[in-house]
């Protein structure tokens, strides 16, 4: 519980004290005199671990710091903070010869806005919004939204992937010739990978995409992913399920990432998300598509995917680590789990310790795969005999599949197999990618 | 169970029909006459999913290739498959003006063999053993060699750093200029980190070394590791608690890792394991210590370290996924876990789900510490409302610390504080370079 601090959230002792003194509020644009110079920007709600010895400003660069309260002079109050502000959508003609784009937003900070009062940022934005403040985007496509979610992508889940994937099917079913969806970078790798499952076959372009820094700051990257979202969807000859975001540190280039092998690899930089074990699908630069490997699958323009939008939830992604403690493999399968991706050490390991129990868990019907914790590389049970031990007890081996892809392949195989042994089929087979090297025998190069 | 296949270990239908036509067995050096032509190997084991329309053969320049026995026109023996041999370790002087540097054995592909018979590789070179296959470390120190362990990686855990931190600190305060340990690379960032807690405030080098191709193979990484290792140990002007393997592509660079940032990143590439956040600690190229980094403890020769070995097992590292059941914290809790590392997505979240379980753990004296899946960057918990709502809970936001280095942290923490203020208090503080960005306030550059 916290009371009504009146404009001076989250600060305390000292600070709040001095804060009283002057007429200003948190989210207030103030000029703040200190013994060197003047600063000014906006008053910012202080958090977690703050001490009572700095207040924190907002400069126009977008930028915060903490100024100390020994340093400060003076303070005024030169205006309350700007809320951001969205120009009217230009008008579409009402025909057009451009490729029919649908762009379906779930949230995500590409669909967000910073709040000015608390520094924070909230999901809010419309696909309208979006295209007002990327008028190009009418010029690359007749462009139809819809918006189906408002979420931080840390809540997406098989719950919000099922009516997604039906929905996107709807859309392909009815004509568009690409569909963009605007999706968190946190979890964009989890739901690429089920949207990659759940509309396998899928005949045209389906990207998502995000950014890293929300739409109404100087920085964002928001407007240059989302062109090459609709760009990809709109004019690409390829089909299936992508990911759009900054290649590099380059300000102009747009990677195009395949839905089973894409990543999010860094909490803050713009080419947050990465191909991982493969190259990227292609690249988007000045307008154009280019560098498109060679194995994608054809566009098919005027098909339809029947979708397969289920997902079984009784599944875990389960990090082994030293003292890890095998209990927990019994206490899921005592709660009735059906598949379990345990993220092993280098090729493929867990300590000895756990095998009783993983043999035990398969014996029971639980189907378990193993992936790598060092993300890059393949998983190769064979070289070692703790390896060949978990082979030998049924564990199956996941190869260069990423964890996040391994689980959500086993959620969809879970619901969508009608029986045991084709459910470990399915789990060995190379559906939409998500095993770079699975023409390659296990036993090459060991 | 299964039956002794008399000498085809893992073939079974028209593959073991075949081999049982000629006197061969898994482990002979045999020729394979094929319509096109004649492949001399070694005949391997088959393990998981094989086929039986495949024989395995390696080859001699060390690759495994599978034989399609409808293209096998003939099969015959040329001799038994050889073992590996090693020389007898070379004299050493009595006396020398070396520095005395120890090296303690754990076990781990460096000191690991392929068993020629099935292709496996067994921990089970000595020290003395790879003394004789590298002579070159006679001339950088006076060596001295401990077997302490002979374990895969992945069985390493508390109950082995706690004697193997006892050990180290014994050569220590015995007047060893410098430490390495020979460590499977698999767990080797575990192990870095819990010996750099353990050995806080170490006055010389202790460097832990692996390989990722075993020491008996022509393109084995084992022996550069050692050389830089030892050298580092020997003649380093800085002390802690380091890693030693190759650096990027190069076949002469190996890089020296801070203990509390090295991460296998790689399954099977030589330079697997990575600084992340951070520059590496120095490089050795030509016999040299170069690109030494100015953050360092200097070494301090004589000074003697009071080890610190104790660790808490009840700590979980639980990686948050898409549908996630957060129940697992609540039976966690129920089992008298102390401390839980989370690694959630991008700058540190979780799905709102999990925040009424979270909460109860943090108030029943439950530890959790935020860590980010992504890896690089860093968790930022005040930029997002539901990150907020995890701080208000009292979740602590672990910076830039890698998720394994946090459990690791927080198993010490948790041993070694008198109260669980001290222990919140230690895992925020910076220890021995588990922060790299720890100087920076949590609110710049947001």
């Amino acid at each position: 519980m916290s009371l009504d601090m009146a404009g001076t959230e989250g600060y305390t002792g000292r600070t709040l004290v001095l804060l009283q003194k002057y007429p200003v509020r948190v989210g207030d644009f103030i000029a703040v005199k200190t013994r060197e110079s003047i600063l000014e920007g906006t008053l910012m709600t202080r958090y977690d671990y703050a001490d009572d010895q700095h207040i924190v400003v907002k400069l126009r660069n977008g930028y915060n710091i903490g100024i100390n309260i020994d340093r400060i002079v003076k303070i005024s109050r030169i205006s309350e903070g700007s809320k951001p502000s969205f120009p009217t959508p230009p008008k579409r003609p009402s025909t057009s010869n451009l490729p029919k784009v649908t762009i379906i937003s779930t949230g995500g900070t590409i669909a967000s806005k910073v709040d000015y009062r608390t520094g924070g940022v909230y999901p809010a934005l419309t696909v309208e919004e979006l295209l007002s403040s990327v008028p190009e985007l009418s010029s690359i496509a007749n462009i139809d939204s819809e918006v189906l979610f408002s979420l931080y992508s840390e809540n997406m889940a098989s719950e919000q992937w099922s009516p997604l994937a039906l929905k996107i099917a709807e859309k392909i079913n009815d004509g568009a010739r690409g569909v963009v969806v605007t999706h968190g970078t946190d979890t964009m790798g989890y739901t690429a990978a089920a949207l990659s499952f759940a509309l396998n076959d899928c005949p045209i372009p389906v990207v998502l995409v995000g950014s890293q820094r929300s739409s109404d700051r100087p920085s964002s990257d928001a407007a240059a992913n989302l062109l090459a979202a609709t760009l990809t969807a709109a004019n690409a000859d390829f089909s299936g399920v992508y990911v759009s975001m900054h290649h590099g540190p380059s300000d102009d280039t747009i990677a195009i990432h395949r839905g089973t092998k894409a990543r999010k690899n860094h909490t803050s930089r713009r080419d947050a998300l990465e191909s991982v074990n493969t190259s990227y699908a292609a690249l988007v630069k000045n307008g154009g598509i280019s560098n498109v490997a060679r194995d994608l699958p054809p566009r098919r323009n005027g098909a339809t995917v029947p979708p397969k939008p289920s997902f079984e939830k009784r599944v875990s992604l389960i990090k082994f680590h030293p003292d890890f403690d095998p209990e927990i493999i019994a206490h899921l399968v005592s709660r009735g789990i059906r598949g379990i991706v345990l993220e092993g050490t280098g090729l493929g390991h867990v300590a000895s310790n756990c095998q009783d129990l993983i043999k035990k868990a398969v014996e029971s019907g639980v189907i378990i795969g193993m992936t790598s914790q060092c993300i890059w590389g393949s998983v190769r049970m064979t070289v070692y005999d703790t390896g060949r031990d978990l082979l030998a007890v049924g564990v199956i081996p996941l190869s260069d599949m990423l964890p996040e892809t391994a689980l959500v392949k086993m959620m969809w195989v879970l619901a969508n197999a009608s029986s045991r042994n084709e459910a470990l089929r399915l789990m060995n087979e190379n559906l939409v990618g998500e095993y770079a090297s699975r023409r390659l025998l296990e036993e090459n190069n060991v």
